[in-house]
C-alpha cells in the first residue's frame, strides 16, 4: 500500500494558541475604545512615516506571536486612523457598531463561504432574513423583494444597474454584448454619486451616455427636465433604460422627488433605481422617513450599512424588487458545481445571484448590529445624527465667523470660515474658497476634529456628516472652535493684501 | 445660544462591555476548534430547518448580550458547516488561517476605509505592501507592478479584465462605451473558469464573443487553435484584446502552457491575463514553482489568498504589471473629496484604482497570516496538500473500486467510484455517472467526508480538493472508506437488472 505522507502541521494552531492570539488582539481593541476619546483622530504622519514603520518584509521563518502582537499594537495606536472617534466627521463613513466587529471575528472563524447554501446555511439563511428585513421592513418593498450584501455601495449600484441593462435593454445584452442594440441611456442628476457614472463604464454604456439631469435649488433632480431630456434622446435614437434617483445626496444630504420620478419610471417603461447609499438607513428615523415617500416604488435600491447603520467596513446592499432578476443577470453555472436538492434540501445559493461565486459572511456584523441595538435604538440614534447636524447648523448661523452653506440635510451641515473683517471686494469669494480649502487640509492633519469638503456651486465648504454613535453636541462646538482658530490662523498667513 | 441635543449612547458600548462581548464570541471559536474533529462537516438539515432557527425577527429592543450569544452558539453549532474541518475537500475552498481570523476581529474593530490614505494611513501601506510582495517576490512581475485586494476572484478576474478592455481596446471605451468601436474578442480555454465569461457579459463584450479555445489531454489550453482562432477573428472584424491563460483549472488543476500563452499575446499585440485564482499560492511551493513558467510574463494575474493561502473568506487578489492602469481604468474623482497633498503628505488613495470607494481592511488577515506562519511553513504545507493529493491518486489506483479519473493535478484528485463486479455493457459508463452524482450527494448530507464533482468529457466523477492545512492522510483514507460503504449501498438500491 502506498505510503502515507507524514503530517505537516505548522498552520495548524492549537484552541488555546488561537485564544491567545484571540484575546491580544481584542486587548488592543478594548485598550482603543478605551482611549478613543483621548487619541486624536489621526496623527500627523508622511506617507513614507507609515510605509517605514508598517510595511516589513515577509519573513521566511514565523514572526513570534509576541513579537506579531506588538507589531500590530504599533500599526493600531501609531500609525491608523480613527473613524470611531468621536470627531471624526468626515465623507460619509460609520463609526463602527461594537457588537458587529464581535461578529466578524466569529465570521472569520466560522469561515463559511456564502456562496453555496451547503457550504453556509446560516449564513445564507440570515443573509436572505437581513436582506428581506430591509427590503419589506425598511423599505417598503413588496413580497418577492430581496438582495445581497456586497462588498460596498460603488458594487451595490452597480449590480443594481447591471441588473436594469439586462432587464430593459429590450435584447439579451449578456449574450450578445452591448454592440447588438441602440445606444443605452442612463438617467441621474448632477449631484448624484460618480459610483453610477462609473457603473455605465463597467457596463460597456460609457460615461458619454449617462444624461446628468440639472438640479433644483435644492439639490433634487429636475424631473420636467429628466423628460424632457429622455424626449430628446428618444428622438436621436437612443434607448432610455434606467433612472437613478438619489436618496441623501453626498454633497448636502439632499433626497430626490422619489415619487415624482417613479411616476416618469412608469410612463416611460424605465427602470427605477434609488441610490439611498447614504440616506437609507434613517427609514428607521420616525422623523425622517417621510422624506423618503416614493422609495416603495423603486426596481432596485442600494444602501450602505457601513454608512449610516454604523456596521464595520465593509459591506453594502443591494435591493431588487423581484428578487429573482438577480439570478437572471448574474448566474453563470459551471459543471462543477453539481446538486441534487432532492437529497440536499439545500436553500438557495447565493453566488448565482451577484458578482461573486466565494462569498463571505458579510451578514453577520450587520445582522449581529441589530439584534445587539434593536431597531428603536437604531431609529433614535439616526434621528439623533441629524438633530446634531442641525445643531451645528444653528451654531454657525449665530456665530460670527462662520455662514451657513445651505440647509442642513439628513445628517449633512455644511458651512465656511469667513473672517469678520474681510472686506467686501472682487477677490473676497476667490479667497475664501482657497481659505477654506487650506483650512479642511489643516484641520484634518490638526487631527482633534477630522472633517471633509463639498464644493457647491463654485464655493469650496467645509462639511460635516454625523453617521457616528459616538458624537454628541460638544464635538460640533470642538468643530467651530477649532476651525475658528486655524483658520484665523490660516487667514493671517495667506489673506491678499487687498482684502486686509 | 442654540440648545445643545441631549445625548443618545445606546450605541456606544462601554470598553469592558464590548470586551465581554468579543470575548464571548473567542469562547464559542475556540470551543469550535476544539471540537472541530469531532463534528461533522455539515449535519443533515433542510433550508425550511435553518430557515426557522436562524431567522428570527429583528427586535424593537436590543437583545440582551447573553441571550444573542446563546442564539450565535446555536448558529455555530448547529446551523453551519465547517470549511476548516480537516475532511472538507470540496470545491475550492480554504480552511481559514488562524491568526487570519483574530486578524479580522481588529480591522472590524479599527474599521479603517481602506478607500483613502488618510483614513487608512497603516491600512493602505499594508496593502501596498502585501500587493507588492505578491507582485514581486511570488510571482516575480517587475518593479511597478502592484494591486488590490478585492472580495474574491470572480472580482479579481473582473478588474483586470476591465483594465485590459479599457486599454488594448483602442478607442475611449470608459467614456464612449461598447458600441463605439468594432467587436472586442476574448479568448480562453473550455476548461477556464466561467467568471471570465460572467466579466465579459459585465463589460458590455457578451458572452458570445469569448472564445473557447479547445484543450490538449491534460487539460491545457490548445496554443496552435487559440493562433488559429485569433486570426479568424480578425478576419471577419472581431478585434481580439485579451487571451486568459489558466494557472490551475477548477476541474483538475491543470496549468496552461503560460509563456506560450504570451508569446502569441506578444505577437498579436493582446493583453495576457492569468487566473491563477486557486493555482497562484502554489508559486511559494519549490517543487511546483516550475510548473508556473511564464506566469512572470503576465499583464494582470488573479489569485485568491482565500483560496490556497487559506485565509478566511473572503478576499482575492488582482495584480497588474503596470499597477498605474488601474487607476486610468477605475478613477472616478467626485468633487466631495479634495486633498491637498502638500499639506496631507499622503499616499495613494486605494479607492481610485479599483471598483470600490470604501473598501475594507480585508488585507490584514492575509498580511497577518503571512507573518504568523513565515513564507517557508506555507510552502511545505501548500507542497504537502499536493502530496496528500498524489497520495490519494495512489490508493485510488491501488482499490479494486476506484478509478483514477485522470493526472492529479495539483492538489485536486478526481476519481470515481466502479463496483468492482460491474459487468461491462452498453449502459455502464451511464450508470457509473448516475451512481457517482447520486454517491456525491449522499456523502455530503452524510457529513463525514465532505468532496465535490468534476465533469471530464461525459463521466460524472468525484473530486477532491486540498487547500486545508488541517488535512492529512488518514482523511484521504477516509474518502476511500465512506465512498466506498456509502457507494455500495446506493449501487446495491440503483442499479439496473441488466448490469446486475
Amino acid at each position: 500500500m502506498s505510503q502515507a505522507p507524514e503530517p505537516v502541521r505548522d498552520l495548524d494552531w492549537a484552541p488555546e494558541r488561537a485564544r491567545a492570539f484571540a484575546d491580544g488582539a481584542a486587548d488592543l481593541w478594548e485598550e482603543l475604545l478605551r482611549r478613543l476619546p483621548e487619541l486624536p483622530v489621526r496623527r500627523r504622519w508622511s506617507a513614507e512615516d507609515v510605509r517605514n514603520a508598517v510595511a516589513i518584509p515577509v519573513p521566511d521563518e514565523p514572526m513570534a506571536d509576541e513579537a506579531l502582537l506588538a507589531y500590530l499594537r504599533d500599526v493600531v495606536f501609531e500609525w491608523s486612523a480613527y473613524l470611531g472617534h468621536p470627531r471624526f466627521l468626515a465623507y460619509i463613513s460609520g463609526a463602527g457598531t461594537v457588537p458587529g466587529a464581535a461578529a466578524d471575528l466569529l465570521a472569520a472563524g466560522l469561515n463559511m463561504n456564502a456562496g453555496g447554501w451547503q457550504l453556509a446555511p446560516s449564513a445564507i439563511e440570515i443573509e436572505v432574513a437581513l436582506t428581506r428585513f430591509f427590503a419589506n421592513e425598511m423599505f417598503g418593498l413588496p413580497e418577492g423583494a430581496g438582495g445581497l450584501i456586497v462588498s460596498g455601495g460603488a458594487m451595490a449600484n452597480f449590480v443594481a444597474l447591471k441588473a436594469a441593462r439586462d432587464r430593459r435593454a429590450g435584447w439579451d445584452v449578456r449574450n450578445e454584448g452591448i454592440l447588438a442594440g441602440p445606444q443605452l441611456g442612463l438617467y441621474l442628476s448632477t449631484e448624484t454619486h460618480v459610483v453610477s457614472d462609473r457603473a455605465a463604464d463597467m457596463l460597456g454604456i460609457g460615461w458619454a451616455n449617462v444624461r446628468h439631469v440639472s438640479v433644483d435649488d435644492g439639490s433634487r433632480m429636475r424631473v420636467d427636465e429628466l423628460r424632457a431630456q429622455i424626449a430628446r434622446d428618444r428622438e436621436t435614437g437612443i434607448r432610455p433604460f434606467a433612472v437613478v434617483g438619489t436618496a441623501g445626496t453626498v454633497s448636502t444630504g439632499a433626497i430626490d422627488a422619489l415619487g415624482d420620478i417613479a411616476d416618469v419610471c412608469a410612463d416611460e417603461g424605465l427602470w427605477f433605481h434609488v441610490d439611498a447609499a447614504y440616506g437609507g438607513p434613517a427609514m428607521l428615523a420616525e422623523d425622517l422617513r417621510p422624506l423618503f415617500a416614493g422609495i416603495e416604488r423603486a426596481d432596485s435600491i442600494a444602501f450602505d450599512p457601513h454608512k449610516w447603520l454604523y456596521t464595520p467596513h465593509s459591506g453594502g446592499c443591494v435591493l431588487l424588487r423581484d428578487f429573482s432578476l438577480l439570478q437572471g443577470s448574474f448566474d453563470a453555472q459551471p459543471s462543477y458545481i453539481h446538486q441534487d436538492r432532492e437529497v440536499t434540501h439545500a436553500g438557495l445559493d447565493l453566488g448565482r445571484y451577484g458578482p461573486q461565486f466565494s462569498r463571505s459572511f458579510w451578514a453577520l456584523k450587520v445582522w449581529v448590529s441589530l439584534l445587539a441595538h434593536g431597531r428603536s435604538a437604531y431609529g433614535r440614534r439616526i434621528s439623533h445624527d441629524a438633530e446634531l447636524a442641525r445643531y451645528l447648523g444653528a451654531r454657525v448661523e449665530e456665530h460670527p465667523a462662520f455662514e451657513l452653506a445651505g440647509p442642513v440635510g439628513l445628517s449633512i451641515c455644511c458651512f465656511r470660515f469667513v473672517p469678520p473683517d474681510l472686506p467686501e471686494g472682487s477677490g473676497r469669494e476667490a479667497y475664501l474658497s482657497v481659505l477654506n480649502e487650506r483650512l479642511m487640509a489643516e484641520m484634518q492633519v490638526d487631527g482633534r476634529v477630522f472633517l471633509s469638503n463639498a464644493v457647491l456651486g463654485d464655493r469650496f465648504v467645509l462639511r460635516v456628516c454625523v453617521v457616528n454613535f459616538r458624537t454628541e453636541a460638544q464635538d460640533m462646538d470642538a468643530v467651530l472652535e477649532v476651525a475658528e482658530e486655524l483658520g484665523s490662523k490660516i487667514d493671517g498667513e495667506l489673506r491678499p493684501e487687498d482684502l486686509r
